[in-house]
């Protein structure tokens, strides 16, 4: 039998269009509480988050993140960071760069957005995780002043739902969870998902579009290049070794 | 006013132990559906999981991961992937290996685990993370026969509580959540969570130490090598540009 939580997770779509009415503070503290609840590798607790309150850092965010006009009007912007340098300031001799670390960066910091996210959406709010902040990563980190061995992930906007987007079926469950061992990919449950695809696609309740999902990988895959991302970790203090 | 599901997320701990009782087919459907409900970056959906049933491959993990017997005994042990290489099975010609990409699959692959805990927990199981895979990742890549582009992150053990641990105090918000700009560490804070955190592990009902959260740093970060792990990501196709 179901939960009510499992029924608000499956009930999940990214929210970009919010109503005036703010986030209130007893939100934001039981959204962060619920957020830093989460597992932590280790314990490192190896993650910071930044509230953009200010309205001109917000715009100049809203365009690094490639025009993303909801980046400016949600009511709150949090931007997620994979952070060791809190560490390195208690600990200066401790040996940072390893690959291993920006592992446990990137998991330890999704999964408290997560929790957030979660929260969040069990009081009435909606998000959308801002991954575009990656296109511009290196101008983000300086309006953010983020020393080295911080790493901002994505952002996510918090508010007050004006918008009620359709669900998007998900690929086939047995395309992507497999038992013991990982099993290529069986065609006909490609073709079958990219049928699903397209009728939603043409049908769904604004933005139709003619398209499956296979060929949306290419352009993705193609277009979205940040190929400064490998040089900028290098310089922010990640994945040297 | 809190919700249900924060006083869920709220009181999380990680289970290390289990009743024999089973996960049923039908929690195992609900909890994969509200992982699949998770945001996914550009909706590449680039998350693959391995569900681990099979006996002997379970005590290899267990062993691999450190020796941890949890491993073997969970009624469930999945294993989460980032996985590209279903895009590249879909859409040879598409370019991988971007440092982006790693980022992306961490990510979209943390976040759908966090649903997947927040889902068991509802149904009144327990979790725990187990990043210790990636500690022989090589061997743990081998077993689960991985293609390259696809990462085995970590493990996640499901199963009924056998155990209630006390719930571990967070670092101070003021310490982890900061307005517009990056802020250094205030000691004063750190120094009140260190008497907190040692006020807890002398007191908690099992596993007593005499150890504060700072000191506990210095250790995890100088013991957990796995130097291997960006040799490890090349080969995989992972983060070479």
């Amino acid at each position: 039998m179901s939960t009510p939580t499992i029924e608000l997770l499956c009930h999940h779509r990214s929210i970009r269009a919010y109503t005036p009415e703010p986030v209130s503070d007893e939100q934001i503290e039981l959204i962060l509480t619920a957020a830093q609840a989460v597992s932590s590798s280790n314990f490192l607790q190896c993650t910071s988050i930044i509230r953009v309150t200010d309205t001109e850092l917000r715009s100049k965010l809203a365009v690094l993140a490639g025009n993303q006009p909801y980046v400016t009007q949600a009511p709150e912007f949090w931007v997620f960071c994979a952070d060791l340098n809190r560490h390195k300031q208690l600990v200066p001799q401790v040996e940072l760069g390893k690959a291993e670390q920006l592992l446990v960066g990137c998991v330890d910091t999704a999964i408290m957005a997560q929790n957030a996210v979660v929260a969040a959406e069990s009081l009435g709010l909606g998000c959308v995780y801002i991954g575009g902040i990656r296109g511009q990563i290196e101008q983000v980190t300086t309006l953010l002043n983020l020393p080295k061995y911080v790493l901002p992930l994505f952002g996510v906007c918090i508010g007050h739902p004006a918008q009620h987007p359709d669900i998007k079926p998900r690929l086939p469950k047995a395309a992507m969870f497999f038992e013991n061992h990982y099993q290529p990919i069986q065609k006909s449950l490609i073709d079958e998902y990219n049928t699903t695809m397209a009728n939603y696609y043409q049908q769904r309740s604004s933005n139709q579009k003619v398209s499956g999902w296979s060929d949306t990988i290419e352009k993705i895959l193609n277009s979205v290049k940040r190929d400064t991302m490998l040089d900028y970790l290098h310089q922010q203090g990640w994945i040297n070794k």
